[in-house]
C-alpha cells in the first residue's frame, strides 16, 4: 500500500474512487481504508456478475465520477475481478478523455488477464465486449494470492481456463504441470504459473498493444469461446468466460488438427485435460449453427471472414488463420 | 471520390455508413451515392445540433452499426460539423474498439478544428465533451469550400471564432487579415486562411496527440469559452462553441494582461475584433459566479487549479498556467 500512495502522489491525485462489486466489497471492505488518510476517497459497488458490463452501469460511473468532480489527476482503482476491470476501466478511459487506472486483481482471471494488457468494455446487444476501448491501467498493484481463497470454485475454473490458454500457445512444460492436476482449489495454483502467464500476456501486449497482429495469439479458444458464451448468456443459461473459453480450445483444437498440423496425439491430451474439469458439448452441427450469427461478430473478423488462431503443437500457435466454416 | 473509394478498398472495407445530420442530409442527399455501387452503404441521419452529443445518440449509432454487422476493417464516414465527428468519431472509436473513420467536414469550424486532431466525445451531466477518447480519423477528406455556402450565417461565425483563435495563438499576419473583414459571409473567408489552420493544427496534434502538454496552446479562449457554453446551454440559452470561444478569448486576454504581459494596445485590437462580430457579455463577478461549477470541471484541471493558455502577444501564446481565479 506504501508503493501504491507514493504513486497516487507522484499523479497528483487528490481523489480516489474505488470501484467494485458486491462479492468483493462484502469480503474485503476495509482493503483501501488507508488511502483515506491521504486522499479524497469513495468506494463505489456494482452488482458482482458479467451481467454489470452494460450501459447502466457504465452510465451510473460516469455520473458517480462527474458529482465526486473527478479530474484527470484522479484516479480509479479497480477492485475485483474480470467485470470491475473492463467496465471500470472503460468508464475511466472515457471519463474526461481518460483518467488514471490502478487494478487490483481479485480472481485468478483477472490476475493472469483481465487486469492487463488495457482491454476494457461493456457487453451490447448480446455481443461480449461489442463497446470497448484498448487503454493500459497506469499501475498494477501485485498478485495477492489471498483473495484466491475466498473465490468461489466456478471464478477459480473459469481462470484455469485461461491458465491452459497460456499453456497451449506458449508452454509444454506449463500445461505437462497443469495435467499435474487432479482437483482446482486455491492451493493448487502455484504463484510461479500466475507469474510465468502474466510476464507472457505483458510480452505480448507490449509487441501489439492494440491488437492488430501478434496479440491475435492470445485469442485461441475465444473465438469460438466468446461465440459460446454470448449463445448461452442470449439462452439464459450463462457460463463463465473462463469456461466457455475451455470449451473454445477444444474445438479450435480440433480445427487446428485440420488446418495447422496438430497431431491426433497431442488434440487427445489437450481434450483430455480439458474434459476433466469441463463439460464440453459434443461438436455438432446444430451447435454450430446457433453460434453463427455470434462467431460473425467477432471483433477479429475481417470482411466477413472468421479469423481464428490455431495450435502446430502444444506450446505452438498460428495467428490469423481465415477460415469459412459456414 | 476516387481517391476515397481507392482508400476504402486498400482497408478492404466491405459495409460504409455515411452519419450525417439533418441539415446536412437535406442539403446533399446524394453526396456520397458513388459509394453504393462499390460498397454495401447505410446513411444515418442524427438531429442537427450540439444536443444529439448524449448518451441516446451514441446508442442508436452503436446499435446501428450492429444491426449493419459492421466489423474493424468498415468504415464510418463523418459528413458534417462539429456535431457528427465528435458523437460519430466517439461511437466509431469504442464500436469493436475501433472501425476505421473518415471525416467529411461540411462547417467551417470541423474543416478547421472538430474534423483534425482526433479528439472524439458527447456531452454528459450539463459538461460539454464530458465522455469521449482521442482517436485520429483514418482519413480527412479535403475540406470543400462549397459547402460553406448552404452554411447558416451562426455557424459561419462559430468557425469564424476558432479562426481567430489561430491567428492569435499563432501568426500575427493571420489576425491582421481577419481584422480587414467587416462582413462575413462564404466568400470572405479565404481558402489559405482554412489551409493555414489546418496546417497548424495538424502540426500541433502530431506534436502532442493526447493532449498533455503541447496541444494545449489549441485551448486559448477554451476554458473560459467550454464553461460559458455549458452555463448557457443548462440556461436554455445556448451559444456556438466559437461563439462561446470568442467571449472566452476575450476574458482570457484580460488574464492575459494581468499574467502572461500582453499589452493594453493588444488587448485592445482583439477586444475591438471580437466585439465587432460577437456580443460580449460585461466581465462580471456574479458571471464568473455563475461559471464556477463548469469552470472546476474543466478537463485540463490538475488537482483543482484551473489551467489557462495566455497570449504574450498576439500570435505568441504560453501554455499551462495555473491560476486561482476564485
Amino acid at each position: 500500500m506504501d508503493e501504491l500512495i507514493e504513486i497516487l502522489n507522484q499523479w497528483a491525485t487528490r481523489r480516489v474512487m474505488v470501484l467494485t462489486d458486491t462479492n468483493v466489497a462484502g469480503l474485503y471492505p476495509q482493503y483501501f481504508e488507508r488511502l483515506s488518510s491521504v486522499f479524497e476517497c469513495q468506494t463505489m459497488v456494482v452488482p458482482a456478475g458479467e451481467e454489470s458490463k452494460n450501459t447502466e452501469q457504465l452510465i451510473r460511473i460516469w455520473n458517480r465520477m462527474l458529482d465526486f468532480e473527478m479530474d484527470r489527476s484522479d484516479t480509479l482503482i479497480l477492485f475485483g475481478g474480470g467485470t470491475v476491470c473492463d467496465l471500470g476501466g472503460f468508464a475511466a478511459a472515457t471519463f474526461k478523455r481518460g483518467i488514471h487506472t490502478v487494478s487490483c486483481p481479485t480472481t485468478l482471471l483477472a490476475m493472469i488477464d483481465a487486469a492487463h494488457g488495457g482491454k476494457t468494455g461493456i457487453n451490447f446487444g448480446h455481443i461480449k465486449n461489442c463497446i470497448g476501448t484498448v487503454r493500459q491501467p497506469d499501475y498494477m498493484m501485485p498478485a495477492n494470492l489471498e483473495f484466491l481463497k475466498t473465490l468461489p470454485a466456478a471464478e477459480l475454473k473459469s481462470g484455469f481456463g485461461e491458465m491452459i490458454k497460456y499453456a497451449l500457445i506458449a508452454s509444454p512444460e506449463l500445461f505437462n504441470q497443469l495435467c499435474s492436476i487432479r482437483v482446482l482449489t486455491a492451493e493448487t495454483i502455484l504463484p510461479e504459473w500466475i507469474e510465468r502467464c502474466v510476464a507472457y500476456k505483458r510480452k505480448v501486449v507490449a509487441l501489439d498493444p492494440e491488437d492488430r497482429n501478434e496479440r491475435h495469439v492470445l485469442n485461441f479458444g475465444h473465438t469460438f469461446g466468446h461465440a459460446l458464451e454470448s449463445y448461452y448468456w442470449s439462452q439464459g443459461q450463462p457460463v463463465t468466460h473462463g469456461e466457455a473459453v475451455a470449451i473454445g480450445m477444444v474445438y479450435e483444437s480440433r480445427l487446428s488438427m485440420q488446418h495447422a498440423g496438430l497431431s491426433q496425439v497431442q488434440f487427445n491430451r489437450i481434450n483430455k485435460l480439458i474434459c476433466r474439469f469441463y463439460d464440453v458439448p459434443e461438436w455438432s452441427e446444430d451447435l454450430i449453427k446457433s453460434l453463427r450469427p455470434y462467431l460473425l461478430q467477432d471483433k477479429k473478423n475481417s470482411s466477413g471472414e472468421l479469423n481464428f488462431t490455431l495450435l502446430c503443437d502444444i506450446g505452438n500457435a498460428m495467428i490469423n488463420n481465415f477460415i469459412q466454416i459456414f
